[in-house]
């Protein structure tokens, strides 16, 4: 089974969850959607540790608004990432080649899917699908530049 | 001198400039200016190609318009990359390792400055020093899935 190739960029905090799906596609895409929706939630409660401990005031229904808000940004964010994870691994697949297209395409099909969802105008899923595949490029490319 | 790392994933279109100056970050620097901007232009363009192929009209003033809100689109996408490679490669030199706390590194201190730059409300500048970190580590835990 393909385990996560994390492990060796990623020393602490140690996370290593394997989950196995039967399928290659669908492993790829849990495993974008538990790692980016930890990503998530940790800036979720960074944002609200900030705001406590500027406010200097700490209460339950403060920390189970934090809590919701953790599970609520760590689920759409990981939606995010396990499609776009999913489809770039498609892409790969399909394309037989690595290189920067096929972010392009799971960045254009992330943003046009995730807009189209919560969109009615169809201009708009247009521009996040462009906006979504100039991201996934750019992060891309990025990434090679070190 | 340090030429860009980007030539054997890059195949179409074939972009290689390669600009020297004399110091491993600012050629990072740059590096990622380029090419981010070249990222971000190319959104701009497919975003009014869209709406000229869909109004059906073009004429010089939309092509003029067009062509600045490239270089502005550009200049910014570019200005925002070429700090974070920047940011990320002098983390990584001064920490001595690889991994994905330089990414965090370089997010959160590019989305401190470049929000500082437009913004003087300091509680939005920190939420977005937190999300630009996220954001990063994202990408960055993005890239090792596939």
């Amino acid at each position: 089974m393909p385990r996560s190739r994390l492990s060796g960029s990623f020393s602490t905090p140690r996370v290593d969850v394997v989950i196995d799906m039967g399928n290659p596609v669908l492993n790829v895409a849990v495993d974008g959607f538990i790692k980016i929706g930890a990503v998530a939630a940790t800036r979720a409660a960074a944002e609200d540790a900030y705001h406590s401990a500027k406010s200097g005031n700490m209460s339950f229904d403060k920390l189970e608004h934090s809590f919701k808000k953790m599970c609520k940004e760590g689920a759409y964010w990981g939606t995010a990432a396990g499609l776009y994870a999913g489809i770039e691994y498609g892409a790969m697949k399909v394309r037989g080649t690595r290189d920067w297209k096929n972010a392009m395409i799971g960045g254009a099909m992330t943003g046009l899917v995730i807009s189209a969802a919560s969109s009615h105008d169809r201009d708009k899923v247009i521009m996040d699908a462009i906006t979504g595949g100039a991201i996934a490029t750019a992060a891309e490319f990025l990434n090679y530049l070190t």
